[in-house]
């Protein structure tokens, strides 16, 4: 596995895989690497000839008050388990190759991003769309890998790619869980046990919705009562959002039908985690 | 010359041209081609292998007052021009094609553009990035042309080009003018005969700079007073904004020095036209 720290290297390879005709797979992420994260390159791996993985942790997408000194860096095991994966190349920059003084070019969709985690984390999906619209221009792939976890995020991917025009298809994987539910997030390790515990709420919420909705619930108020029940009744959680929308536009349902996104996020102490579920409804 | 209206088909046509080893220029215009336009088009003739070049007014980039429905457009003698300088490709869009319903991702500059043109004209350059980067994604070329007299334009995407590493060079080539010294522009066929003559105090203006600085004035101060004068002094001209400025920060200089910029626009009756100079001040 290479491992490469500055973009006119990785360009180097990239070139040279591109002219041996290798079809290119990307997984960017911050790190801190999971089964989630095994999965997207497990996938790349299958459908590329060439993966890259990019481990940057992005501080334009981080609030002021957010988690970006504290976020997890774990190198050294993120590197065994990507070698292990036979993963071609590791892109690993430092923030002032990504960031040099005086950048100042943005990426921002203005649409998805309103909402949802948008509306709590301002600015956090402009520094998202900007160091992907970076990565893409460096990696090119053909393929980009994203995790269903973070669903608003690969939405916003999928449509800056669309309307930006960018050649290149972005592929959502299903989120990974551990045992008890809770959807695998390199933040989780944040949590002690008591928290650990107190987060499967996030999991139970969008079970009871789901089975309040196949035994014929349609009213998303209604739904949604019964999930801030469940979060209320745990205890150290604070609820951020929780929303069941259309899936496509990510804009609040009225009734339950089509495509159905319910998506939520929660504080355990200073820790935010989300969740979410696509459900279909057929008519 | 092909002619192709979607991108689709143009990334069919680039792709080929890619397999075949060629380097692919661009210059991107709004039509209404001039002298000027045809100077980047023979430069990149001469650099590279295939050559495409756009045509597409941009609405993203008028402000709500300004000249997009009056811009002219001249598709036809364009056409011909193109095809006499063995253009290969001409990509001619619909406002459809480009900004498909729902459009809601942009790329904006936000140093270089918050003066000069970017203080006139409010979104005008968030317009400019946007649909370049979109152009780049589409066209992928090696080598983008620009012409000089629109400096702050190719300044903010020689910028963009950087910070969200898009893998191509931007040549900035020197303004062609007519005989009295007038920038070509499209915008020049908005002038009558008379505000045709009095849009030379543009040229003036700055060749009475240049004069200045050669006699050894370092004040930006007292230059652009005697450049004010001359503008005052024409009948049917407002001034919009004149400015010495470093050539590479874009902000104002207290004194002459290295490589400063020279820039104003000006109004002659509803048409705003711009020039500028770059001078190399040696300490």
């Amino acid at each position: 596995m290479l491992i490469i720290k500055t973009i006119a290297k990785v360009r180097k390879e990239i070139n040279k895989a591109k002219s041996a005709k290798k079809i290119i797979g990307f997984v960017p992420t911050m790190g801190a690497l999971h089964r989630g994260h095994i999965s997207l390159v497990k996938k790349a791996k299958r459908e590329c000839d060439f993966v890259a993985v990019s481990i940057f942790v992005n501080p334009a997408q981080f609030g002021p008050n957010e988690d970006y000194r504290k976020y997890p860096r774990t190198l050294q095991s993120d590197k065994a388990m990507l070698a292990k994966e036979k993963v071609d190349l590791l892109f690993y920059p430092s923030v002032q190759e990504m960031y040099p003084e005086g950048f100042s070019t943005f990426v921002e969709e203005n649409f998805l991003s309103k909402v949802m985690c948008g509306r709590s984390r301002p600015g956090h999906f402009k520094g998202v769309c900007t160091v992907v619209a970076k990565l893409f221009n460096i990696i090119t792939p053909a393929i980009a890998y994203f995790g269903h976890k973070d669903y608003q995020q690969a939405k916003i991917l999928e449509k800056m790619v669309k309307d930006l025009n960018f050649a290149l298809k972005i592929t959502i994987l299903p989120t990974i869980r551990e045992k008890d539910g809770l959807a695998m997030s390199s933040r989780n390790a944040y949590l002690n046990s008591e928290q650990r515990k107190n987060a499967t709420c996030l999991y139970s919420a969008l079970m009871l919705a789901k089975l309040l909705i196949e035994k014929g619930e349609r009213s998303p108020e209604k739904i949604i009562n019964e999930m801030k029940k469940i979060i209320k009744l745990t205890p150290q959680v604070r609820l951020d959002y929780v929303i069941i929308a259309n899936a496509q536009t990510l804009r609040e349902l009225k009734a339950i039908e089509g495509k159905a996104l319910i998506a939520l996020a929660i504080f355990i102490g200073n820790t935010r985690l989300i969740d979410n579920l696509v459900i279909d409804v057929k008519k």
